[in-house]
């Protein structure tokens, strides 16, 4: 095996990892049918449900990463030549709007600047146009910084009969995500940025709204690997039979059930709070380099933040730099953003002082 | 988090995992960026050449379970109305048909008894009528437990330019493997079974052939997860440039890593002997209870043993005690097999004398 050296993951994703949740890993391997095994996957179900804010049975995690849970979401409820209606302002609204063509769609993309919100009323008038069955947006880009609200979206969505999706990689666990307070029927997440857990699963749910539409299609759903119908065989223990789908990921889902149990026992609001302060004084620190967020104060996610380049400075050397010289990895800018911007992680375990300290201590002498 | 009972997991799989390659998930987090990750990445992807016997560049890890790998290699060459011809001889087989409707062929099913193998010939007869672009089989067939030689395949797939493709989920590193030799385009397999790491990641290969096949596509790949071109972006280092396209999971490839050293420190040959002495140790120990093997001795899967049933016994409620009081799992029938056949699995470390003397005694008073 391979020497792993220590690091400070203050980058897009995946954060550090706490060691009890590193152990959990190494526990004996059980059988994914194992009675045993059962009963934590419905604790990391019900658990979930609290995270995301939501009655929603359809709860579970998806055995792949964050994408996986975009696709899954995506595949179950876009049929050949529905309209889909994207707003598109970072790689992951780009990136839904491609997965959504993939499978036939006509999509529709509301493109505003990156770095900025929406408000419902731009997105009731470009629903008009698009008259869509679905609706997309990113709750928390990870290429921009933004937390986007949803205030007002489902009452757009229920006006033209359309699903309302929410990209929550981001966000879920450092800060509010109440899906059924927004009216979202579809979300996803990854477990390596606010849960603290090593990259691997996604959370998502399906509203029954949703589900209804899974069950109105006309074709079969493009995947077996991601049939919500299919998996839900193996994970809805309500009916008391459950049968083989895949082999779920038994120390991920260990390592996810340990996670989640650091965050129950933190509390939600406190880590919210936590991610908050942190992101906060974050600002605060770069400020004294004379480095400004991108975003607008009330706009900002938290637990990611972008922060404007200098001209003529040598990004990459200075990345490079902190990695090689202080063990620390923080982020590019993508896109439009790339040489732009940097962006900074504080996120789990990370989102405190002394991650923000370590940083800026190591930066100054760089810059 | 919840105490994980001791199990000698001796079903289809997973099965047991030894504490370094456990461990090795236990290590801190690198991001997947990291240029001491990508090292763990390269060399897993080389090693997992070796195991596959194949000089495919394009050898990886697909970040899902079996399954998902079986997803990945149909998703990328399957277009709309292509002939696909699927041969049948259980679950598996019956999956793959199921996934390539689901893409839009036009599937052709070799239906043979579930229990048996395939000659060429008969492969032959059946492409001459389904004249196909993709031929498929399943050289470890986990459901019935029959090893599928491939002698002569790529022949007939050559005749029609079709693809071949082996679904080595409970062959790899259990019996050979060597897909260069057969004339394989396309494999699949899981970590949970002979590599003996937990599950959650599906080793794949594409060869040329497949490749040019992906780049003439008409459509994109109705999947972006499981796209190869774009995960190749990441996981292709020879450019010098690697491009974000999803987040690896870090903890399941240092257990792959570490699985695979320990499969190169015992030596393939050596690996191989010892699953077949342990098949036969274990249907030796079920002769003396009275019980036969359902495959004949040429066509057996030494991973995965299915042992036919005396009639009369409560199947479910012998797997139960054994689970129960001895801490035993094997799997059940799956299919027409249900309540005919137990499935044994004897996978990676679980090859030995010991696990099946454990399992014969246990046994023994419950018959």
């Amino acid at each position: 095996m391979t020497a792993i050296p220590d690091r400070l993951l203050l980058g897009p994703g995946p954060c550090n990892v706490s060691a009890p949740v590193r152990e959990a890993m190494a526990a004996p391997l059980l059988g994914h049918l194992d009675p045993d095994f059962l009963a934590i996957v419905e604790h990391v179900k019900a658990s979930l449900r609290t995270l995301f804010g939501t009655s929603n049975a359809v709860t579970f995690p998806v055995s792949g990463t964050g994408s996986a849970g975009m696709e899954a979401c995506l595949v179950n409820v876009i049929e050949p030549g529905d309209s889909v209606l994207v707003v598109v302002q970072g790689v992951f609204g780009l990136r839904l709007a491609n997965l959504a063509e993939r499978y036939g769609a006509t999509v529709h993309r509301l493109e505003i600047p990156w770095g900025t919100a929406l408000d419902a009323a731009a997105l009731a008038a470009a629903a008009k146009q698009a008259r869509p069955r679905l609706i997309c947006a990113v709750n928390g880009e990870t290429s921009t910084g933004v937390y986007q609200r949803f205030d007002g979206f489902a009452e757009v969505a229920r006006e033209h009969n359309a699903l309302l999706l929410a990209d929550c990689v981001t966000s879920l666990a450092g800060m509010p995500v109440a899906i059924d307070d927004w009216g979202v029927d579809l979300v996803y997440s990854g477990t390596q940025k606010c849960l603290a857990c090593p990259p691997g699963l996604a959370p998502v749910s399906f509203s029954q709204r949703a589900l209804d539409r899974v069950a109105a299609r006309r074709n079969p759903v493009p995947s077996f690997y991601l049939d919500v119908g299919e998996v839900m065989k193996y994970l809805d223990g309500s009916s008391g039979a459950r049968a083989y789908h895949h082999t779920a990921p038994i120390s991920m889902i260990y390592a996810l059930d340990a996670a989640l149990a650091e965050i129950e026992a933190e509390g939600l609001s406190a880590r919210y709070a936590r991610h908050a302060a942190a992101a906060q004084a974050l600002i605060a620190g770069l400020g004294t380099l004379g480095l400004e967020p991108l975003v607008a104060e009330a706009d900002r996610l938290h637990p990611l933040t972008t922060v404007k380049l200098p001209p003529g400075i040598d990004e990459a050397a200075i990345r490079s730099a902190l990695l090689t010289q202080h063990g620390i990895e923080i982020g590019a800018g993508l896109g439009p953003l790339a040489g732009q911007v940097w962006r900074i992680g504080l996120m789990g375990g990370n989102a405190c002082q002394h991650s923000v300290d370590t940083l800026i201590a190591a930066l100054r002498p760089l810059l």
